[in-house]
């Protein structure tokens, strides 16, 4: 029997894993992200370690990533602002060191993979999946694929409505006050100067924070009309903001969508917590791995 | 040979076609939308005056409308604003009175169907065709097939920053200040009290105007990642508007995704005016009835 083998490139840690599903893992490793040729040099040994049966990778990686089979940078991470990882060609990498097939997806989207088999969106073929940790991003899943036509989903580079009186600049290098720039964990830990975990429940960031991320939530909503939508990352963690993102996101539509999903008795139903916590993309990463053996 | 029948109802004009595609179009009319029972007479009366051969109808139709096969209500318009047109059993009328198979679909969705096979998308699996008209709509097409899960796209309703210093409160009767709120012709009407075809080129509405479908596109960019966007609608009919669009897109993105297709060499592909004109959602009508034809 075939096992595979999954790798979440984040911008903070490498996550990698060795198995067939959320029942048989037989073996995990969470590395420091440092420079990429320690980084990768220390995924290869992961792997090498584990190779008895191993068929082929799963990486889903920070991004912005080339995603184009036909580009000549396929497989690299292209321009992320995070020092010495702009250009860093990983699938080649992997692949010459591993000999085997390696699929490629941004972090997002084997989060939204696993979700999508074994946790919060199981039977629902068109959802997103939305991260809102240091950085936000996301994946849109229509009719069970992953939908990206030129590049790939930047959910988090996406501009939304000033709350009422908000001057805070944004922490986007690129863009300052998008998404990201007003709404990620970087964000909330300059504009408030603390640890955002250490924000207590009733402070008015969690107010803000709740419209903006509600308004992204809208804006998906009205462009492509998911059956659910999955929200993960360490920001999410803080149990009280789940339920004032619904009530945000019920405000701003203001019953214009008629259909009971979007209602004040089934939101808790539409806008969830993964199902697979930080799991869910070292588990998809293996059924990215899966994917790329069927295709090789 | 069959032909085949389409209807774009729209909250003005009926457009209603009958034949196989742009070469061999049979039969036309422009029907006054006025109340439900009038209009649909009218339309049956042209189809039936028409039937030799007709083997199925495709409508694309405002909205929102109920396009899920399980639903009670499937086949209808269901909450539009437009006086008397809400709770309309389209597909039901037409079915029961012209027996035979009726496909359905946003207006939107039609026109993209039609660029897709004759227009500005033809072997583009990945775009978005968004209308900026009295309303502003929009279909988002991924891997060939129109993206809708609980619902469709209501891409007008999306929210996005105010262009600074703009205090104009938005027209939208559910959200004041969404893009459709802001942006469309309705809005430009009221903000500027004048038809906005007589605004001159270099009246600061046109930069205002640019700035906000601008951050629309941006927004649909992020989250879909399209391979091309096609801006029709009478609002686009202003020549003048397209370049200025596009620089505000260059602007916004602010070089954030490193492709060609979004540099300032090649936007001029991939932000562009419909290939078929207003003629787009007659045509994709007609394949939506060959699909409904093939399918029953």
């Amino acid at each position: 029997m075939n096992i595979f083998g999954a790798v979440e490139a984040g911008g903070t840690k490498f996550c990698c894993a060795v198995g067939t599903g959320p029942e048989d893992l037989r073996a995990e490793v969470r590395l420091d992200t440092r420079d990429p040729v320690q980084t990768l040099a220390a995924v290869v040994d992961f792997f090498k370690q584990h190779s008895d049966g191993l068929a082929a990778l799963g990486v889903g990686s920070f991004g912005p990533i080339d995603l184009s089979c036909s580009s000549a940078t396929y497989g690299h991470i292209t321009t992320t602002p995070k020092p010495g990882w702009s250009n860093t060609d990983i699938v080649g990498y992997l692949q010459s060191h591993l000999d085997m097939p390696v699929g490629f997806e941004t972090d997002v989207a084997i989060s939204a993979l696993g979700e999508a088999r074994w946790g919060a969106a199981q039977g629902v073929g068109d959802f997103i999946y939305l991260t809102v940790g240091t950085g936000i991003g996301g994946a849109v899943v229509s009719n069970g694929q992953i939908v990206h036509g030129l590049l790939h989903s930047e959910i988090g580079h996406m501009r939304i409505p000033r709350v009422s009186g908000d001057t805070f600049a944004g922490v986007c290098k690129y863009h300052g006050d998008c998404l990201e720039g007003l709404a990620s964990g970087s964000a909330l830990q300059e504009r408030w100067q603390m640890d955002p975990e250490k924000l207590p429940a009733d402070h008015i960031a969690w107010q803000i924070q709740a419209q903006n991320i509600a308004a992204s939530l809208v804006n998906l909503i009205v462009t492509t009309s998911p059956r659910r939508i999955i929200l993960g990352g360490g920001v999410m963690e803080q149990q009280h903001l789940l339920p004032l993102i619904r009530l945000n996101v019920l405000k701003l539509l203001n019953q214009y969508l008629h259909v009971d999903e979007l209602s004040p008795e089934h939101i808790d139903d539409f806008i969830v917590a993964p199902g697979l916590g930080n799991r869910a993309g070292m588990l998809g990463g293996l059924l990215l791995a899966e994917k790329a053996w069927k295709c090789a």
